[in-house]
């Protein structure tokens, strides 16, 4: 069973995988990804993963049989353990639990090759809804905290496989960044009765100077304070606290900015490996909260963090968000590359 | 000028080169490392850094010639500047100044090849000493609140030189990372009147299960909720708030835990990529607080951290602190690799 424990002076938690740890000799090659070859998420591979957990198909089907466009299933390799109680317990001055969760994969499509860009808008839209239909349905375990949903797109970014993938993380306690955050709006909100995000959009389509895109419902811009050069933010326009809280017709115009985003970064960073997450209001939390907005978060993987960053979450971002939102926003889709 | 500008959200500074910004087309090879050829830390190319700040030589000699040991100078791409007012200003609702702060390199040997386990433990002390050294001169300057010092070894830990080097940062604002720390230490202090590192030390030491080495000033051990794969930590066994603020007896028995740890940590991985940092007391403090107790923390660089760490700050280590520790306690250090 793998334990989440707790630094006594920080206050983060961490995952340790107390069976089967990796010995000094299994960090060889750890940064290869797995390249052409067998791939256990293509379409007719169904019986190498767990049997899923949600699919959708165009026409009926036998589970665990081809001919789905979107299929979710259990991390093979998962970071927590589904089954089991929590049991929390100290260890002289520490604090620690088991290591309960979910941990799911969202395969986007059947075939290998395509990328957001590439793909017809509806499977991006499907990729939502499947993020969606899955809080929706862990929301119902009151073990878990927090759902974080994210996707690591190449292999300098963290994808252990090509095939394009997003993951899904449940966790029995709420984790630093997102306390934080809640931390922060609720003093903001607190001190002046607005929600901190729906401030901000009302700033960034004011000024225009780090404004990308938007559509009805969504606007993205590359944030004041961005802690990596081309890192850009999608808004919903108005104050929704959750992201399963959206609206049906939104999905889609949230595909659409998504999309046009990754292309318009694709082409202006020529194929750049990237991590996007989505910070989202706690489980716990109702659909109402008037101080948190939730947001997704989408991060090229351009520089590498070393000594300074690990020892004070301190960044040096070597391009300004106003440049930065500039490529972004006046790049030629069309025409040669 | 760079500027710091200030997350609204979490609160998180990051500094942004606002000037000579990187376009999309300079990213490409950011991860490769000069390997050979001309290197400007080697003695004899004295003229190709800023003027040295520090030097140690065994014999007199003119500044900025060949004969010194360990020589310090302005880092010729800073990430801050020396020269200027803060200038604290807001933009709407954002928070900025200028990005006033040191950066500067110690070159720990005029040898490009040497690393610390080979160096002669006299030029690893010597180290530790210009750390000190520099850190009581910038102390003086009052607009600073915080020094980092910090070492990338290997171009997968983000060193852009091969040449043994550190590096120092001085902060006008108080990193997010020592904020928590100096707040979860000085409420577990207000608990219990004791040092959180003083009680960890004794659990440590008492326990085993996570114990490295010792020597009669320091302690090497895994900490109880490692973020990474090997991570270690070096603590001085008697509470001393400040690195600065070590007898002087005690740098040469630093040196000693240091190298030594190294050594082991080189030959358990085979040589791994590491960052290193010190975390040490804020400057404005006075040199006898009671809660907070200086220590060198260690990260070889085994995995890849990828978006759900960013999105939560959550770690997840493959591997437990006890194997870790056990492998860096047992490794036979003769003998044939």
């Amino acid at each position: 069973m793998p334990e989440l424990r707790k630094d006594p002076v920080c206050g983060r938690w961490v995952i340790i995988a107390t069976e089967r740890g990796k010995r000094p000799s299994d960090f060889k090659n750890e940064v290869e990804q797995r390249k052409g070859g067998f791939c256990p998420f293509c379409s007719g591979n169904e019986s190498s993963t767990p049997p899923e957990i949600l699919v959708y198909r165009p026409y009926p089907g036998a589970p665990n049989s081809p001919g789905w466009t979107t299929r979710v299933v259990p991390n093979k390799f998962p970071a927590l353990q589904i089954e089991g109680d929590l049991d929390k317990a100290g260890e002289g001055m520490y604090d620690k639990m088991n290591g309960i969760g979910a941990h799911e994969v969202i395969i986007e499509t059947p075939n290998h090759d395509e990328t957001i860009p590439t793909m017809p808008l509806k499977r991006v839209e499907d990729m939502l809804w499947a993020y969606r239909d899955r809080i929706l349905d862990l929301r119902k375990d009151n073990r878990f905290k927090y759902i974080l949903i994210f996707k690591n797109h190449g292999a300098a970014a963290g994808a252990s496989l090509e095939h394009p993938h997003s993951q899904l993380i449940a966790l029995p306690v709420l984790p630093k960044a997102v306390i934080e955050e809640m931390n922060g709006s609720r003093r903001y909100f607190d001190n002046r009765e607005r929600c901190i995000f729906c401030d901000m959009i009302r700033q960034e389509l004011g000024a225009k100077s780090r404004f990308i895109l938007e559509n009805p419902s969504f606007v993205g811009f590359s944030p004041y304070a961005p802690r990596f050069p081309f890192e850009v933010w999608i808004l919903p326009k108005r104050h929704i606290p959750h992201f399963e809280g959206c609206r049906e017709s939104e999905y889609k115009l949230l595909a659409e900015i998504l999309q046009e985003l990754i292309t318009r970064m694709d082409k202006v960073l020529q194929g750049p490996p990237y991590n996007y997450f989505i910070h989202n209001s706690p489980l716990y939390d109702d659909h109402h909260n008037d101080f948190y907005h939730w947001h997704l978060e989408i991060m090229p993987r351009l520089t590498k963090t070393a000594g300074f960053e690990r020892g004070t979450d301190f960044y040096i971002n070597p391009t300004p968000p106003e440049e930065a939102s500039k490529h972004l926003r006046e790049v030629e889709l069309r025409g040669p590359d």
